[in-house]
């Protein structure tokens, strides 16, 4: 297992390194809001003005990364691309282990080739009686830094493969979590595939012709269209939720954070090199947190809006200081929600997100309906577990959010040149 | 009024550049699918291969757009960007004239600043008892070419505001068209936006803030977020639809084709310079559609897939030829998309097409949803009431589509710097 060997994001991620190109930036787009020129909007920005481009903002359409060997799937440590799409399937009554075996061994293929940004097969076939083999919508589009990474949920281990002895340790269905507001329609699956690109429409024709090519043996269950980074790779600045804060500031990024909290260990079976993956859609209330006021949206997070430095500190990268009291009370609330994810405050622990921000439209009422499509990888489920239900419970974002969709997979480690994914399972 | 002045597409878009240099990049990306890799497909994809990147797929997030002078809106022949969120308005219940003025004026002052890449307000107010003006979740990404392009439903010329005696000459709600299958939470809205941009948030953030300004005198009718590109700008290859063919061939490009289709001439009082939108949410049933052969997918467009030429030609920018039969049958089949959509053969007419793909996820059947946000202009929606009435009742393409949302909308012309969106509605 080489840990990083993979991906360019393995570079020095020295959070020093992204301050100093912000406060640059920072001092070259100042002016701001030109004064007067907006109704009711009076003064200056100062430290509010919007950064000019830089170097994380450009796309490569170029660029794409290997789908064999290296230990680790891709698209979990690779830096953030800018969409994604993740869709989570069921095994179709009547399909068999063997069935499961070749679709495995056809999506590997498939998914390598869509990573070079190449096709899955013809897209226009000589015979005009030939069905195309691609769909073609992203032929012209390059590789745009795609990944595709593959889980499997707790019922590929169930009574109906004969995979039960090869059940990853940890994986089960999620326990229910307090504040759970789960919707049938957006739980669960046997397998998943998240789908990260430069480019929607080349995630979504990954997803499309993956989901083509398992038509007999799997059906869709649940699926979530996500953009923006809401996890920040060493050249990007941190991303901003649609509740308007940074979100990603404490994640992982060290090799040494990924072997102890992310990757299984070689004790780990066939399962060593890989990961689990939590996913949950969580609705915002935009519209009403909007409403709020700064300071009440600030206390909430336990960080400033703009800067996203926490309350005890000025910069975003300041470490939080929980026990700091003002007055006799805690600059930083107890129940904020950075006190209550905070490592320092769960025993330690740690957990890899790799979150995406959604919009569903408007809902029923008028009001946007939009959230987080939150991914996290760990190498121990319960440590999810751990954080959502003290979340679950005590969190002062949860006025304003709710958990309506959930999943959690074993993510198999990256197949060698010549194999396929899980391949493993099925010997 | 002065065509061209603001858009850089008004730079010289030969298609015999475009073919150059996509010709150099089919050579350069020869090799294509690795014999053998994928189960099931043999052979080489030759011509099929991939483009790697090129000049059109670079995203500059410093460029911005001026929303002030030139005669026309941005938005309309501004090079297509990536992302698309259109959302329209009806104006609430008790609202009157002078507040319909008021919040265009503060929309026209909202969208200066929004399209310089600067928030609509504060992001983060000193008070802590204030709310913030602006919701901060594109507070680091810069403008990303973001525009916003403002419409003008009929509803706001009918009895409520005293200004039907303003109302677009041309300006009425679509007659109902053959096919059409509408849905009533996707049709009308008396004002709508149009934010385009290259990253997606940004283009979300826009239409929040500005739906979040109308809060009182305007509520959401409906949206759809829109990807990729359906018309080709002049450095840009043509964009594919979701059926995987390119879609934007034979769109307006020159001066004198904007002047004679698009844009309202100096007989259009304060409309001068401005135009009309047409938009449609065209469902599309892509799991049958890529069921479908080749040789018919090809006859339903009178195209052919990779290379989009038409069935008369070898090359994209070739010319249909229409007459042209083969063993008595007409090779662009009467019936086939781009011969109803031909200008040829519907009086010289043309409208300009500005689309998005959109996915709305897995329908009830558990099959993938997703279709075009058709966006439109021209200087008389008759046009594309003459085209749509030929497609709705012979298109080729209508057992896969299906028109599920509609509006029309009037576009005013830019304010002059100091002035507002269709102020002179108002004097």
């Amino acid at each position: 297992m080489t840990d990083g060997s993979q991906d360019p994001t393995a570079r020095d991620a020295s959070p020093r390194r992204e301050q100093l190109s912000r406060r640059g930036l920072f001092a070259a787009g100042a002016g701001g809001l030109a004064a007067g020129a907006l109704a009711g909007v009076g003064g200056t920005l100062a430290a509010q003005a919007l950064l000019p481009k830089d170097q994380g903002d450009a796309v490569d359409a170029s660029r794409s990364y290997p789908f064999y060997g290296g230990g680790h799937q891709a698209g979990i440590r690779t830096e953030p691309q800018r969409h994604c799409v993740y869709m989570t399937f069921d095994v179709d009554a009547g399909s068999t282990a063997a069935d499961l075996q070749s679709l495995l061994a056809r999506w590997s293929a498939g998914i390598a080739q869509l990573m070079k940004g190449r096709p899955v097969g013809l897209v226009e076939p000589p015979r005009s009686g030939a069905v195309a083999q691609d769909t073609g919508e992203a032929a012209d589009l390059g590789p745009n830094a795609l990944t595709v990474t593959l889980g499997l949920g707790p019922g590929v281990f169930d009574h109906r493969f004969g995979l039960a002895a090869k059940r990853p340790r940890l994986l089960r269905p999620l326990p229910a979590l307090p504040s759970d507001n789960l919707q049938d329609g957006l739980t669960g699956g046997d397998l998943s595939l998240q789908a990260c690109a430069e480019d929607p429409q080349v995630a979504y024709h990954a997803v499309r012709d993956l989901a083509r090519m398992g038509r007999g043996t799997v059906s869709t269950r649940w699926t979530v269209m996500g953009f923006g980074r809401a996890s920040a790779g060493p050249d990007q600045a941190t991303p901003r939720n649609l509740m308007g804060f940074k979100d990603g500031t404490r994640n992982i990024r060290s090799d040494d954070e990924f072997r102890e909290f992310v990757w299984l260990g070689d004790d780990a079976d066939w399962m060593s090199g890989g990961s689990y993956q939590v996913a949950r859609k969580i609705q915002m209330d935009i519209e009403i947190w909007d409403a709020d006021e700064i300071g009440d949206q600030q206390t909430v997070f336990g960080r400033s809006k703009s800067e996203g430095a926490p309350l005890t500190g000025t910069r975003e990268f300041d470490t939080p200081d929980f026990r700091k009291t003002s007055h006799g009370e805690h600059v930083i609330a107890p129940n904020a929600h950075i006190a209550l994810a905070a490592h320092e405050n769960n025993g330690g622990v740690k957990i890899l997100r790799r979150s995406y921000n959604y919009t569903d439209g408007i809902n029923q009422y008028g009001q946007l309906d939009a959230g987080l499509l939150f991914i996290a990888y760990m190498n121990d489920p319960g440590h999810f577990v751990r954080l959502q239900t003290r979340l679950g419970s005590y969190d002062r974002l949860n006025e304003y959010i709710s958990h309506i969709g959930s999943a959690v997979f074993a993510v198999p480690p990256a197949p060698e040149p010549g194999h396929f994914l899980a391949e493993r399972l099925f010997s």
